[in-house]
């Protein structure tokens, strides 16, 4: 029997829903815009209606709750989307479904799929970055996530900066707010995608991932970095990344093989688009398996 | 039958090792210069002789090889104790003792020993930060360390500082640069424990210890965080940590509930200085329940 899975990436402004088989193939997929939620619940069961899914998945736009032992387990909680707060969006589309549901955030189900099948194959601690409006990142490690009871804000770490006011409505100039494409606007006046690539911001932004990838090795120490994201399509900005990352880890320590082979360290996403929608496939994937012992 | 743990803290300066039974009460202890590996090791092997251990664990200074699939798992890599590069040192124990040694670094096994039988017991995530001629943290979730090929720097990662040079050899103007014990002595111009408390070297050193703790609430996500080591005994500085770190979280998403309850958030060590080699008795105790399924 060929099993299907649901695949549910949940994004404030489009959901990507996919019918995907145990070997990952798609056999179907939709985008959804995203209303209020009984709107965007109901197009989304409506969609998967008949495919006689094995399980689902679920990959969030967050802050969610992840903690297994909370009573708000599956909500989304406290966002600026006014009409998804303390939505219970797990909770609706197992009920609506009807099939257990794996769940964790965009950013950790995108690590899953490239960790499962893309960029990050046969690495064992894999970080998934993405740059664009925002700055979000997950961890996995042999595909199962960061252990926590809240979920990463990678983004938000603080660095060192220049100076410039960050546009991070939260905290200012943390990582998001000095090196997300809004920022990077902000610092050079024009739209990021209008820089040429010449320009002096371009520098900075790849010293700022640069600082924020290191952090990141020294605190959770991925065996690879996948960096993508809107604004890493800027020609020869991932380069430099490259470059500025491996200047600063040098040779210290445990890591100078790192900044020595620093082209199979950072590398861009393998899955495109359909990372998200192929990491909560991959959770479905696991809820299936792990509903073959207690029911999810 | 009351089995007996051998527990090795390995320092820099000193080795810790402690004989404790399976309710970690600590039946007998020793201290042992850090001398060449053959002398040092030799010690050891004298201090156990006769135990007859069910297990031992080893809390290393670092940087260690903790890759359990590396041909040099358990070697000290590239420190600057010159005649300890590249020792096997979990090696040679294994050959002295003839008994499974569990292994991980000295960071770790106190957050082990907190986690299990100090200051964080009921916690999940757990990160234990120490503060004193370095900085360092580790790790651990229902107990068990990150998981990680390489094991964290956490005192090395980069935060907004106010531009005086840093004292790390390695990063300058790192965490560790600018926030031991050694930095406060730079920035004030006399030793940090002659500093009164009212000198502003302290607020500035609980903004760069907050900005951290926030870094690693961001990424590791821990739900306590024990904050220790020599400098964290000047008075008042435990207070203002919390308070700065209050104050950056604020009410942001998730984390709104840990500023409102900072005491018990960040708090003090309960092991004291017994805390890294009762993490390696901790590590010794799972080492021995490893090996009732396979040889260690």
């Amino acid at each position: 029997m060929n099993l299907l899975f649901g695949g549910i990436e949940a994004g404030g402004t489009k959901f990507h829903c996919i019918v995907a088989d145990a070997d990952r193939q798609i056999i179907d997929k939709i985008r959804i815009d995203t209303a209020d939620p009984e709107t965007t619940v109901g197009d989304i069961i409506k969609f998967f209606a008949g495919r006689r899914l094995a399980a689902a998945g679920l990959a969030c736009f967050g802050p969610v709750d992840i903690d297994r032992h909370s009573p708000t387990y599956g909500y989304i909680t406290n966002t600026p989307k006014k009409a998804w707060i303390r939505c219970n969006i797990l909770g609706m589309l197992k009920s609506g479904l009807g099939v257990p549901i794996g769940f964790h955030t965009d950013v950790v189900g995108a690590a899953i799929a490239e960790s499962r099948w893309g960029a990050a194959v046969g690495r064992r601690g894999v970080l998934y970055i993405t740059v664009g409006t925002g700055i979000g990142g997950g961890f996995v490690y042999d595909g199962i996530p960061h252990a926590g009871t809240l979920h990463g804000e990678l983004g938000h770490i603080y660095i060192p900066r220049d100076g410039m006011p960050g546009v991070c409505p939260y905290h200012g100039d943390c990582l998001e707010g000095i090196a997300s494409g809004p920022a990077i606007a902000r610092r050079a006046g024009a739209p990021a995608e209008a820089l040429p690539p010449d320009h002096a911001v371009w520098q900075t932004q790849a010293r700022y991932l640069a600082l924020a990838i290191v952090n990141f090795l020294f605190t959770l120490t991925p065996d690879i970095v996948v960096l993508g994201g809107g604004v890493m399509h800027a020609p020869g900005l991932l380069e430099r990344v490259r470059g500025e990352t491996a200047r600063l880890i040098g040779n210290y320590g445990q890591f100078g093989g790192i900044a020595a082979n620093i082209n199979d360290y950072i590398v861009r996403p393998a899955l495109g688009d359909d990372a998200g929608a192929l990491g909560a496939a991959a959770l479905a994937m696991d809820a299936a398996k792990n509903s073959s012992f207690r029911e999810s």
